[in-house]
């Protein structure tokens, strides 16, 4: 049902940096599994590589910790409206510690942003002069 | 420049609707300052009251930290593309505490979420089962 | 397929909140039907509670006329790009009176709105001054 | 501030196929008043006369009144954060009649639809065999 | 699995408009294929000849190629996050000669684009003088 | 206006990564012009740094061209409706030589599109086998 093959590991060890990528996806989750993803940009090695390394270094724990990484994430997929996105990184939360309480006030949190944002985009309210930081 | 009038103390002095929520805003914050979006809401005093009602609830500290339900809420109003909302709350993570590094980072798990989605979308990525936990 | 688990009739009635909310979408809709999304939600008992209270007062008869309300719900509904919000609002409409000739009006508009939002995006028209309504 | 010329009436008095639409539009609208978004579609004459024949079309009174049609109209630009789009039609909705107090019910489900639509996103509800009418 | 029924060639057979634009699709495509859009929107047949008059005139070779305007097409389908146009566009584009490595190329553009669009939405980077055209 | 401060050229002396990016982007350029997007991302030097060198990678003539790569980016950016950046890659594709006649075929091709996608999601039409490639 995708718009591209996704590539088996057959096909993958056929190609040195596709195989490459995929060896250390399953090196940095301690896994085997290497999901649909990363088999569909399997098919532009370059894409491949730049969106792993990318988003290897962009998850990793930091100033912020990998769960809130993994919420932010699953908040940006709910309103761009992504399924694979939602299931994929909702699953990664809860690998991570995710709880159901927690997914049920980040939940919450997601419905009422995106209802406050209609009200304010429909209202088309000025920012207050006090929220703004930088240059003009 | 917005689509409705923005109420004046004075205004929202006069409803005693208006007054009440103006005034609990003012006391769960510890600040006189109330911002633009409540003063265009008063318009309809039902919907202001019901929307903050719902606001303070779900931001309030849970199973998750104030400071992760900032994050989060901003994220929803980036993909949105709300001006105002983006403002306002990036206002309110920095008045909980968040550092410039944590800001980085942040906007750097948006927009690899965001560049992830659009990948996924154009590829039409199929779900992996294995992602799958509610019932069909 | 969900991300969380469907509560069956036999799990909402094992909780008195759920059980409730459950026994007020069958009374208010006069209807022994339980549509997936309160089976969804009820993973969360006070998102729950909060979504259908809410819900249920904003798409009462009031100024507006109910099959107003759906248009107006399924008009985001398809912006936005949920695939059950567009099925279950769309039913809801044809269960209201919405008819075929209707429909298709209502979708004449959506598209038209969606093709000249981006118009205007693409050339970023500046808001006529009598437009504008509120303070600046 | 547009990303093209804004036309004025003596430039569009020079272009036959400008001039008549804009002689169109002031006898539809019973106004003497252009608005800019036509100004700024004047730069390709082709794209404007298709853009206000479909227009007029689609908004004139049918099966639903044109203030319903504005409303699912203002509901598309919101969620699709147009500013232009929700002034000019908020404004229309106006003059077609629209009250302060349906205009406060229409963006509490303009809101509540966003917020929902959010959560059926987060929770990937599926949908429900009732609601699904066509082949397939 | 539609909102609506999705017309045969028998019951388009039976409806002169719907009949006339369906022997155009044809005939414009060179094929006997009708895909389900038309097969849907036959159910309001002026929405349905509108529709493909419009996409007729807009799609054909002008000053851009139509592989760069499917292309764009397919930007459009992707960030909306419409399968149904991703699946088909994509199909379209590969008709009219897209190969895989330019398919890699635009999903790269289209992904960095999402991206870049996120960082400057949560940053909220004024607009540089420089770029401004219009008037205002 | 912007959420963070917009670094200045005196600022962006005094840190190295800072530096390097800004004079990689004017010589790439051949332009002293360092826009706005840049000074905003220099907050994070790691962030600017990625963002630079995986833009300047994704926009380079390969198989597709320059000016059609742009074409891509602004249809992203409207359908954002993400205001700077489509002042910055409307810019951006002139000075690549996009016409007045094509940037119209553009508009009107993301006007159609947005349409059309709108009115899909709002049918909720099933694929077409047809178009299915990849495995389910």
């Amino acid at each position: 049902m995708a718009t591209v093959q996704l590539w088996t590991d057959v096909e993958a060890e056929a190609d040195p940096r596709v195989q490459a990528i995929f060896a250390d996806i399953r090196a940095t989750r301690g896994s085997d599994f290497v999901n649909n993803f990363w088999r569909g940009l399997a098919n532009d090695p370059a894409l491949l590589e730049r969106t792993w390394t990318s988003l290897k270094t962009v998850m990793a724990p930091g100033a912020l910790d990998p769960l809130t990484k993994e919420l932010v994430y699953m908040a940006v997929s709910i309103v761009n409206g992504c399924p694979y996105c939602i299931h994929s990184h909702t699953a990664a939360a809860r690998a991570k510690g995710l709880t159901a309480e927690q997914h049920g006030e980040f939940l919450a949190v997601v419905g009422t942003a995106n209802q406050t944002n209609a009200l304010v985009n429909g209202l088309q309210i000025p920012v207050d002069s006090v929220f703004k930081v930088g240059d003009t």
